[in-house]
């Protein structure tokens, strides 16, 4: 486009109705809008996602990176101007990849090298690695319906893709990661020896996405690997083709004893009501590839954001807004876990629990988990929150870490920006720093913030 | 973020209200939803931008590629499904910007090379090009304040930058463009030799951006070129370290004679109303530098999908569809004032006019240009739209070609996609294919086969 300077100016939002008192809205508005020029101009959220990002990238729990990550969250939570900072214990899973993945697609006696990772939390296949024929299946619906004994003594190969119909890329996900976390136990209970699953992207390309398989204590743990799209056309355009393929794999992962590591939760301390939390929160640990910078430094930038974003602007809040960046979400949830357990023992009263952890892309809203009378009062600030681009109400899911408060807080929420790229970069090397933009990541931040500040001044 | 799947299905949108009769709401969505479903599918927007982009690239008007791009959306809209697909010629300016420019910022004995480009219609220097002093201005407005004696024979550098505290980007774009096109006649008339415009664009890279320049017939024509943000901060540095700073350019653009060229026009004929127009459009033309593939090759592809949508989803509308890809809306808007002289000496009426030249980022809604009694029809759709992510409805700029139309059609409208990414990419090298995003493309492809829709199936 070209010169539009004269017609831009007169730009303004249609408000469809202002069911707040119109006082409110506007001492609301002017405030929130102070959050959004804050974060919009300084992206000091930004700026530490970078140094997140650079100075320590992923950080799985049990890893030493993630034992700086640590150190890090600390000290960024208190420059961002929390009151308090301080680490809770909690015990977490060590799993250790070990050195990259090699894999081979073996038909008609060429081999073709694909990439592959190791799903968090496989068995290794030793050093001599795993060969042997491949039977595909597009799901596990369909793999239910295969006899046992053409699955026995096979590498199964769960290839159902990550449907492009749906709008919203979450509903894709979830109807189709569950070949990824259950295919494992599925295809050893049928004597199968191994697994490859589909990576759950929509993205073409040769990048493989990890992420946690399931094992049970009565079933044989058989190793579990994501192949990239591509390698995963390409295996099944070679099954077609022959189906005597064989594939290769080795996976040098192993499985340690637990270490010690920490939440890490800050506060600013509210001016009347003290004993009334707002959580706003995210995961510190990452997948061990990338940087985990959507997934999920961009959450925990966005939470630490609010405490700054409320001290930068002179807002001092009635109740207490903490900050905690969990542990452990990606494999475990032990630090959500911890967290709830002590919220369980406390007598202070959780209002809000918010969790950022759909990445750092342009915000459109927020989900919901809470009563149709929350859900209500709620949906009477929509028509503030759209003018700053974050009204779109939905229910479901609010978080994995924040769920584990159900039933203990007024209201579970999950930050919800656009979702078409999120899955792109998801569990996999792309997800870098790089991948996010500035404006939008500040975008979130400053939507936080404005949730966070709707309920210290409405809720009851 | 790990494993939602079993809550992520529950996830539902929540309705504040249901204005239209429940009925059609129903068959609306479901027709809608078609449109998404067949878009995000097959995704044959996207492979068309691919084609353009790859095979013939940036296309200013008047240039060879201009008129390969003619030939190539006539196909491509028959390929749509289009009934009929005709040209209309309309004669274009030619400007030529030819051999790269170079530029030099001179301090204190030493040279360093910066990036610019040339804004468009812009006079060369010729072969030796322009040497002279620097005198820094922050805009117009500042500038106006400046004596002339402090301006003559130097080169005006306007820094005015784009400001970041505005959510909108087009807010930020429409108030520090009009440096860059009032630039050169406002320096000029103060005796200035040259002009140098920051980029506009929130962008800190090494990318200029370039865009018009106006000249007057009564002012002397300058040179006037465009820095990169990351060169013009260097510039301005070396200003602040040394009054002194001189700056060399040459720039080998040259104006020619006007050439015939055409808008390309496309329609699906009415079932019932043939008489009744529901326009959709883009502009085919670029800047010559990238692929235009924001810039408006996106804007192409949506228009073109509405039919193909319409046609591929089995929908015959009752009004005809009319596709327009206008040529030269970067330096002239010929092709839309020629369209809207057509309109205005036909018997057909138009509805709609709609235009997509804001980028093919993930949908908001769109911009509306119309009466008080349009709005509020158009507004009880908004719950609809929402469902789809397209229910932002604003008001003001609808588009550059379209605002053509304006006191010849019900309602102007523009596709408002999220703005945040748009002018890190716009009129720079950077608008490449590689920047559309495949899902985002294709959801505004349908957001706009929805509109077009929604207007056939319920404008009085």
């Amino acid at each position: 486009m070209a010169l539009p300077m004269k017609y831009l100016l007169t730009l303004s939002i249609v408000f469809a109705c202002l069911s707040l008192h119109a006082q409110n809205f506007q001492s609301d508005s002017t405030r929130i809008a102070g959050f959004f020029e804050t974060s919009l101009t300084d992206q000091k959220g930004y700026a530490a996602l970078r140094d997140l990002c650079k100075s320590i990238g992923h950080r799985l729990s049990g890893s030493d990176a993630a034992a700086r990550s640590v150190v890090w969250s600390a000290n960024y939570l208190k420059q961002c101007g929390a009151d308090t900072v301080y680490l809770q214990e909690v015990m977490v899973p060590k799993w250790v990849r070990g050195e990259p993945e090699k894999a081979r697609i073996i038909a008609g006696g060429n081999g073709s090298d694909v990439s592959i990772l190791a799903l968090g939390g496989s068995i290794g296949t030793g050093q001599k690695g795993l060969n042997a024929q491949v039977i595909e299946t597009t799901g596990l619906a369909h793999f239910a319906s295969l006899p046992a004994e053409q699955v026995a003594g096979k590498i199964v190969f769960f290839n159902g893709p990550m449907e492009e119909r749906h709008l919203n890329t979450f509903i894709a996900y979830g109807r189709c990661v569950g070949q990824r976390w259950a295919g494992a136990m599925q295809a050893a209970s049928k004597g199968a020896v191994g697994v490859i699953v589909r990576s759950v992207t929509m993205s073409n390309d040769s990048h493989p996405h990890t992420g946690s398989v399931g094992y049970s204590d009565t079933i044989k743990k058989i190793p579990a690997v994501a192949i990239a799209t591509r390698d995963a056309d390409k295996l099944s355009a070679a099954l077609k083709n022959n189906r005597e393929v064989r594939f290769w794999m080795r996976t040098m992962c192993t499985i340690h004893p637990d270490v010690k590591s920490h939440n890490i939760i800050a506060e600013l301390k509210g001016n009347s009501s003290p004993d009334e939390i707002l959580l706003v929160s995210g995961h510190i640990d990452s997948w061990d590839v990338g940087d985990g910078a959507h997934d999920d430094g961009a959450g925990c930038v966005h939470a630490a954001e609010v405490i700054r974003l409320f001290v930068q602007t002179g807002y001092r809040p009635a109740r207490t807004v903490r900050v905690v960046f969990y542990m452990n979400e990606e494999n475990g949830l032990r630090g959500a876990t911890e967290y709830a357990a002590s919220v369980k023992a406390s007598e202070q009263r959780h209002l809000l629990a918010l969790e950022s952890d759909a990445g750092g892309f342009t915000p459109r809203g927020f989900m919901f988990d809470t009563d149709s009378v929350s859900l209500n009062r709620i949906k009477q600030w929509q028509p503030l929150l759209r003018h700053f681009y974050c009204g779109d109400i939905l229910t479901g899911f609010s978080g994995a870490d924040v769920a584990k408060l159900r039933k203990m807080c007024d209201v579970l929420a999950g930050y919800l920006p656009d979702t078409q790229r999120y899955f792109d970069h998801h569990h996999a090397a792309t997800d870098v720093f790089e991948s996010v933009h500035p404006r939008e990541l500040q975008l979130g931040a400053a939507a936080c913030a404005a949730l966070a500040y709707m309920f210290d001044q409405h809720w009851p």
